[in-house]
């Protein structure tokens, strides 16, 4: 997909806008944000009618009933995430909304009482509050150790404020916003520019808190700062948050709508990944509806080509088939379509985008709605039996806000219930959380991690684990290339690991062509992780006759002006089964190297290939799975274990092979995994427990091709031609392999020899 | 329970018995074993009527039919298990015994014809067959490599041939029993002594294989040699199989009943263990059902005060809450009842046994039913919602043939849907699967292992680990004690880890009771492995007022006569959260010992305790578990990681703690494991992440008593006093432990002070 800027039709729209608010008020009553008037009354008249809906009521209720009973408990600030304060008041921000809701849905008075007491806490805690003791963010905020938290929990307590405003009364309302909402508004804005004014999921947090608040308030100066950020900020180009993450770039746009221009790309990628896509979508689309209902005619959800829909689709192909995010840069494993934050994104991307009846189906699993008019559309379809399935197929996500830097290629092979995914990285750094992983890759089958993307090391709100917050195993294992599964050179991350270098550059991809189901290609390339040299990754998803299933191909090619030496790591998870290769078991374990988290691995095994294919091969849940490479004499291959220079435990003692190739030039990694057969401790059956190939070959490679053959056990060869210098579709190419002539139209060709 | 052995009774049962055997010829038609011709009749009755048994029959068929199409494959055996020609002959044995069925069941002559020539190719096959070319087995098969497996193949090919026998006809019948069934089972039995005339899951196959084709072919003989074994064997006593396993014992009694006699404690535990009393129920029970159909006048499901089917409870007791055995010495993990054997001893024990309804609920999970009358029985029940819940509760199985020689107690405390569960092991050494693990336990929390069992070292049937066989690991790893929870003394396993030693003795119960769910223990002695070294193990899991789940406290007392080093170690599954002691993490990582399965456990951490508590904690699965122990100054701690001198990865890479208390002559470990909270990837909140124990002391000990304090973060303290030399119910005792006197009735006393 391409995208042409418009540059016209933006400049227009963002005029449009600033004169719209400060033209016109907000006229409205309340509530008006998630919630309306409208709203209100067809949700009330269809209350127990519709099964989700209602069973998402009754859910919130008995939550929020069980803690009106608790009591309201408003603590003096004092704890890192995962620690009492910080989940009272998290707990507090989620529990008033709630409550708020409630009040509205079902009309009872106990509900606003609670949402009215518990502002009065806030009200009369707030101005006492010095900065949280918590010394460790760039930008502390005052009810938890970050302005960030503080963000979140204005989002949330603005729509608990929507829903009883009415009910409060102008008088305690003059008391609330005074002490409270508008300090608190501007200490998260003028009071922290660090936070407010860059483009980061952080800011989007704040720009959507302000904005919120705003829209409750009739406030136009607060929406215009939320909009727009800061119109200045004494900020030093360059500076630095306390992850390492850049806040201010030379000309750095602010507020809501530069935070939706620069990180999403035209397919709706989030350049800091799924995980933190994922956690900014809530603001993202909660002020975006709260846009809708309180100023439609700014026509929020067509910006940028309807860009905040389009992000919806991208993440929900960003999962597993279990729908789980891929872990790109800082990601969370684990983390899913099934968090709240999807939850909402996927009913108001229904509501507001066609009602696409694939969605239902991800509301159906999800097993819940949003309590709001987004909510009742989405339970009203699944009742009226609407749902059509959601199919993930292979698509390409380009990354950069023009779409011009880089992607994430997700390519999918599902036959019956066994799905193979290949997701291949080559995109920009991805702000602050990126990792340093061109041409990386990780491997699924269905849920299954084959060969994983280590994900981020952090106890997300876990507090004996660093209060929560990103560890030191963070910076000096996951971001750094070894931890992914990609070339290294020299021992020494892309880009030194230097964020302000990687910030820089992204890969380009050279094609991506999956027309042909049963050979679907992604192909791209590298030329400044390692000044001086070129890299070409080509990854094939082949279903191929004769084997079990599909096989991943992988031809890595690296051309450098310069000797080095390169590892190309396999994070396989499992138990290894057998290698054809011999090694040495060393009787006391040291780390392979010192430094960009080769520190953090033990050298478990290390041997030297003898035969022209190294074969290993392991057992993960029940499957087998083979990997067949081409090697040459002499090429080092190391078996390691993750866990040295971990006093804490912070990492898991997860396993890998590295095929090390040394003092060369240029080479070319050929490698195949081979998914095949399965175990299962009940049947004690272990079926197609051998790799059917008998032969990986670099069959043919000269400046403007490369080949690869495949032979099967049974005899038949699958080749594999790649035209590395010309990407066209229509292009004419003849080729001798092994004395065979083959013509063919496009990048590339594959033939079975039987 | 005791029981009291009924030699009179038991005698006179085996003199009628020969007679029986001797007087009667068989007279029934066929099919006669598990199939009978009234039987037939009545499930061809009700085909198409009972949904369970219906949908077996389809599927059966479909496997079947599948076969048939593929041909009839009999290869010159060659492989190890996993290999191809084994891996066919068992499929061949599995998928003729059904064809043999569904040709009674639906009369479709297609399958007859199938057994037949499948018979026919066996038939021509055998007489050519040398012994197995793979020579590792202490008793070579011809099809197989081990004698175990030939009698697997006649056990159902048996059945198969009893239900094609009238259709095949007099001369081939003629022809296929002189060829092939006679020396068949002339080879198992008196080809085999070793393998035939032992005691073990092995001659049970070898015995019931004789027995069944016996059946079938009227032969009182061989029926007599499979009840009885074979009268004279020339094996020396003290011979031993390929694992290590004794043979033969001084005044070894043999055949089928033996095999009833001896490894069935009466409680229906089995000595193996409940893996392997899984894979031999199959014959146990099949061979049963064929008796009582031939022979009802025997009453052999009354045999020993009806001991298979009660064999059949004491297995569905040794399962976690997903139906997995619990891994007692060699056993692998994830064998569960939904293997086809507990499928198959289910049905019958519920249609020979009472018609207990909760057994439905088992055959409900397995969604199968074997295609007999008693399959039919349990589909009918369930059909006619006869099902009840197979409710498991805290069962404490005893181990020896007179139910003296230790045995197995399980505690369980389910509250809601969350099941606590502890397996204790105080049984004797398991005959030649048994593992050096005296007063061992694991814990689990539903289906998760908490503190684990390594299980076996094995990949059953998985060829390139081995062949599929034990691997050496297994005698060096996962038999010895460090493998299990329980105390190694001086780095050696108990018995110095010899069969013949710990062959000799078992562990002996001091208290058992359970009588007040809150406060359940089990308390056990060892004094023999190692000599001059008294140990005694008291477990409580208490379900103690302040704490969100029940406490796991265990006591373990040791006194030797000569000062000693006492390594306790738990061996966890899941990630270090925190410790609260100072530890060194080496730079490089060598094994911690030499021998007895240290020589496998890397050294990562090691500490010694300051504080008079040592605290440790580990997520594990989104639950959160802490030990809290009560150590001295001095004990040492240790970290340790499975892996080292393992050049074959065969082992899997766990984590230990280990509590170190060194030349010390008398002392006590007092640990409690907590488990608390929960975490989800998902919502990302850590509920109740931290300990609720302040402290955890002694508070009293001598010879008589023990007791321990556990002082709650609310300020209420739990106490709990052992008497440890009278575990008399009715005994009167007073005690003061700290200031204030106790007095109470029975062994054990436990209050809370507020």
């Amino acid at each position: 997909m391409t995208y042409t800027r418009k540059n016209n039709w933006l400049g227009t729209f963002v005029l449009g806008l600033v004169l719209l608010v400060c033209q016109n008020g907000i006229a409205q009553g309340h509530p008006r944000l998630v919630l309306t008037q409208k709203g209100v009354k067809e949700i009330r008249s269809k209350l127990g009618t519709v099964p989700l809906f209602d069973a998402s009521v009754a859910e919130v209720k008995k939550e929020v009933d069980a803690e009106i009973l608790h009591g309201i408990e408003v603590p003096i600030p004092k704890d890192f995430s995962g620690g009492y304060t910080h989940e009272r008041h998290k707990k507090n921000w989620l529990i008033i909304q709630k409550a708020g809701v409630l009040y509205q849905i079902l009309g009872d008075k106990k509900y606003a009482v609670y949402v009215k007491d518990m502002l009065m806490a806030y009200t009369k805690l707030y101005p006492t509050l010095p900065l949280h003791p918590q010394e460790r963010s760039y930008a502390r905020g005052k009810l938890f150790w970050q302005a960030l938290n503080d963000s979140n929990w204005l989002v949330y307590v603005s729509q608990a404020y929507d829903c009883v405003y009415d009910f409060i009364g102008a008088k305690d309302r003059a008391i609330i916003e005074k002490e409270l909402f508008k300090p608190y508004a501007d200490f998260i804005s003028i009071g922290s520019p660090q936070f407010f004014n860059r483009v980061h999921n952080h800011s989007t947090w704040g720009n959507v808190a302000v904005g919120m608040i705003a829209l409750v308030m009739d406030d136009n100066e607060l929406l215009d700062r939320a909009l727009h950020g800061l119109k200045e900020d004494t900020l030093p180009v360059g500076m630095k948050d306390n992850d390492g993450g850049l806040i201010k770039k030379p000309g750095q746009k602010t507020g809501f709508l530069a935070n939706v221009d620069e990180p999403f790309s035209p397919d709706g990628y989030y350049n800091e990944g799924p995980y933190y896509q994922r956690y900014a979508m809530y603001p993202f689309m909660v002020f975006a509806e709260a846009l809708q209902n309180t100023k439609p005619e700014l026509k929020i959800f067509e910006y940028k080509n309807g860009i905040l829909n389009k992000s919806i689709y991208a993440l929900l192909n960003l999962t597993n088939s279990a729908g789980e995010f891929f872990p790109l840069n800082d990601g969370q494993k684990g983390m899913s379509y099934y968090s709240r934050e999807l939850v909402s994104a996927v009913d108001i991307a229904y509501l507001y985008d066609g009602r696409d009846p694939s969605l239902l189906s991800i509301a159906e699993k999800q097993g819940r709605v949003q309590l709001d008019n987004s909510g009742m559309a989405v339970a009203l379809g699944i009742k009226n039996k609407l749902t059509k399935p959601f199919i993930k197929k292979s698509i390409d996500l380009s990354d950069g806000s023009d779409g011009q830097e880089g992607g994430v290629a997700i390519i999918r092979n599902k036959i019956k219930d066994n799905e193979l995914t290949l997701v291949m990285k080559y995109a920009a750094q991805g702000s602050s959380h990126g990792h340093f992983d061109k041409l990386s890759f990780s491997y699924y089958q269905n849920s299954d991690e084959i060969l994983q993307d280590y994900g981020l090391a952090r106890f997300v709100n876990i507090e004996q684990k660093g209060g929560g917050n990103y560890l030191k195993e963070n910076a000096t294992w996951a971001k750094q290339t070894i931890a992914h599964n990609t070339i290294i050179q020299n021992e020494t991350s892309h880009f030194k690991g230097d964020f302000e270098i990687g910030n820089l550059y992204a890969s380009k991809k050279y094609l991506y062509d999956v027309y042909n189901p049963k050979v679907q290609i992604i192909s791209a390339i590298e030329d400044n992780a390692y000044p001086g040299t070129h890299m070409q990754r080509s990854m094939v998803l082949w279903d191929l006759e004769g084997y079990e299933k599909p096989l991943l191909l992988d031809i890595f090619q690296v051309d450098s002006k310069t000797a080095n030496q390169y590892d190309l790591p396999f994070n396989y998870l499992g138990q290894m089964m057998t290698a054809n290769f011999k090694y040495e078991s060393p009787k006391t374990l040291e780390p392979l190297g010192t430094a960009f988290g080769y520190q953090h691995l033990w050298k478990e095994g290390f041997g030297v290939a003898a035969e022209a294919n190294t074969k290993f091969s392991w057992l993960y849940d029940g499957s087998f799975y083979t990997m067949t490479s081409a090697t040459s004499a002499g090429d080092e291959l190391i078996l390691a274990r993750l866990g040295a220079n971990d006093p804490n435990f912070n990492l898991r003692r997860d396993a890998s092979v590295i095929i090390r190739k040394k003092n060369i030039k240029k080479t070319t990694f050929v490698n195949v995994i081979e998914s095949h057969g399965s175990y299962s401790p009940v049947t004690e059956n272990a079926v197609n427990a051998f790799s059917a190939i008998a032969n990986v070959e670099k069959a043919y490679e000269d400046e403007k091709y490369v080949a690869v053959a495949i032979k099967n056990t049974n005899g038949s060869v699958g080749l594999f031609i790649l035209a590395t210098e010309d990407n066209s579709t229509t292009a004419q190419h003849t080729l001798t392999v092994k004395d065979q002539t083959y013509s063919w139209v496009g990048a590339h060709y594959s033939t079975l020899i039987k």
